[in-house]
């Protein structure tokens, strides 16, 4: 399913818990003009659905002359009911839960307003404008590692919705069973293991335990850990901060395998911040596929054929799109269709 | 999506590694007749297609009378590639790796086949003549806890082939990442955790540890351990017995959570031999959904609405058609689609 190539215009949002986006785009020309802004989450979800709605109108006012305008596109931190368009207990939205998100913004706009998660979104431009379209495939799931987990699947050029819009939630899919506990109430889900929180958190355990003297001496120049310092540590050969890696690689590669089992795709994709530190985390991911999936071992993409089984050609690999994904992927979901249980 | 109501006969094969079955079918009558045989494995993959093959023009000839004939449905153990129709180490059916089962068929017969493996036959009768057909569901997610673990997935009245035929694959998802070895060559998979065979194992294994003394009495007696003996040692009030059982329903609670997690689907359904346990295995099975399924918590069947979430309706429920449901399944493919990633 190709973009749309006419004179089409759409407004994306991407709605974070910190910083709202908002984007004019067109098929043709890509994102016309952005508008960014703090997520006022201390003034409700009123202001910030008014905040968020003043400058979907302008941007429409702006650049609508003689286009066709096929509707606003909005990607939220979930979890998400659909077709409702409400939000369940948002981890990252305090204040949010039961919040009738994809009325409240139909009442404002008499437009059309197609609402998914963030990570639906990132999964729809990864689709349709990143790797999918590269490789030219219809199928795949990404996993967005940031703060949390994200998960989206596009089945035959559409979202899955699943029965309520909470489909691909692979986030939260138990990887280690009494694993570090998880802000879903679980233990050892893919978010507790693999996030860009997961990482921090392994790190403060083992310098905690006296284990990690290289990152407890960075820590004690004032130096703040996050993922990104971790995985500057890790490229500056240190061992615990390589380990740490390796296990959220393992942990990853424990879903992933999980996943091309269940679903048999041509594509998984890693996107999010977590995926810039590819190199710290692919050696363990594949390791653990080839362990762990025998669907992967049979049909990895450029393994030579055996017993006649052409190459499945089932592909692994870091995002291409990127910081922008969700933001773009709001953009286009006007564009697309989405497919429900 | 209904059965045909017409005239119509197809033919379905159960292919077993110790039996073979073959039906002729109406979607008015049912099974008219069904004719079992022993699979001779020894003999080779031809001589068991030959077998299949006499049986199967047997029952066209005896059945065809006036009959709109629809083609013929194969169940057969996996792993499947499809829709080449050739298998991949099939762990139940030594010396037919890389056969290509559907192709022979086709050679012999000149009518349409239609190959699944016997797990995705299982699922389709359950979809559309069993709980599928009661509850009016379109899509269903099946475990099928035999020998082995199989598993089925159909969306929106589709079975979901994935890239390659080898979607639905949960059988060998990892649950204890250092869990018992599976014959996949991973470790802690569903199917080492949750199996007829597993359930023996880990018997075996607390009885070697010198912990299960009423088990251990029993086997000394010279009777046989199966999932039925310790089902019933369980039912009798053996508590290691029980316990295995609860263990075993918490893998299968663990899984199922993954999968709603990932599908969000309104049926999954167990199957198998194992599914008659249900009663032991269902408290900790549902305990682990609870726990490890936000999605499950936020919609399962039965469940008061929350912040105006209407009930999302997940349920997960012991199959309804018992051991026949491969050989019914086998006899309705030729009437039903399949998709593809």
């Amino acid at each position: 399913m190709a973009l749309d190539d006419g004179h089409v215009l759409t407004i994306g949002v991407d709605l974070g818990g910190t910083s709202l986006r908002v984007a004019a785009y067109t098929p043709e020309l890509g994102v016309l003009k952005s508008i960014a802004m703090r997520t006022r989450l201390e003034a409700g979800p009123i202001a910030v659905v008014d905040d968020m709605c003043d400058a979907i109108r302008l941007l429409i006012d702006e650049h609508r002359n003689g286009r066709t305008f096929s509707g606003i596109g909005v990607g939220s931190p979930g979890p998400l009911e659909l077709p409702a368009g409400r939000l369940h207990h948002p981890p990252n939205l305090s204040g949010w839960d039961g919040f009738p998100l994809l009325g409240e913004m139909q009442k404002r706009l008499e437009q059309t307003v197609v609402l998914e998660s963030d990570a639906n979104a990132a999964a729809l431009a990864e689709y349709a404008l990143g790797l999918g379209k590269t490789l030219g495939i219809e199928s795949l799931c990404m996993l967005t590692l940031g703060t949390g987990v994200g998960n989206g699947i596009v089945l035959n050029g559409k979202l899955w919705h699943g029965a309520t819009g909470m489909g691909g939630e692979a986030g939260h899919m138990t990887i280690y069973p009494d694993g570090p506990s998880c802000g879903c109430g679980n233990n050892g889900c893919l978010e507790a293991c693999a996030s860009a929180t997961a990482v921090v958190n392994a790190a403060e355990r083992i310098i905690a335990a006296g284990k990690a003297p290289g990152l407890a001496a960075l820590k004690s120049t004032g130096t703040s850990l996050s993922a990104q310092v971790l995985a500057k540590a890790a490229l500056d050969g240190d061992l615990d901060a390589k380990e740490i890696y390796a296990q959220t690689g393992r942990a990853l590669g424990i879903c992933l395998a999980g996943l091309i089992n269940i679903l048999n795709l041509p594509l998984y994709v890693v996107g999010g911040g977590m995926a810039n530190s590819w190199d710290l985390l692919s050696k363990s991911l594949f390791e653990e596929l080839e362990r762990r999936s025998y669907v992967y071992a049979l049909t990895a993409q450029g393994r030579p054929a055996a017993n006649g089984m052409p190459c499945g050609g089932t592909r692994v690999l870091p995002a291409r799109l990127g910081a922008e994904a969700g933001l773009l992927g709001a953009c286009i979901l006007p564009l697309y269709s989405s497919d429900t249980a």
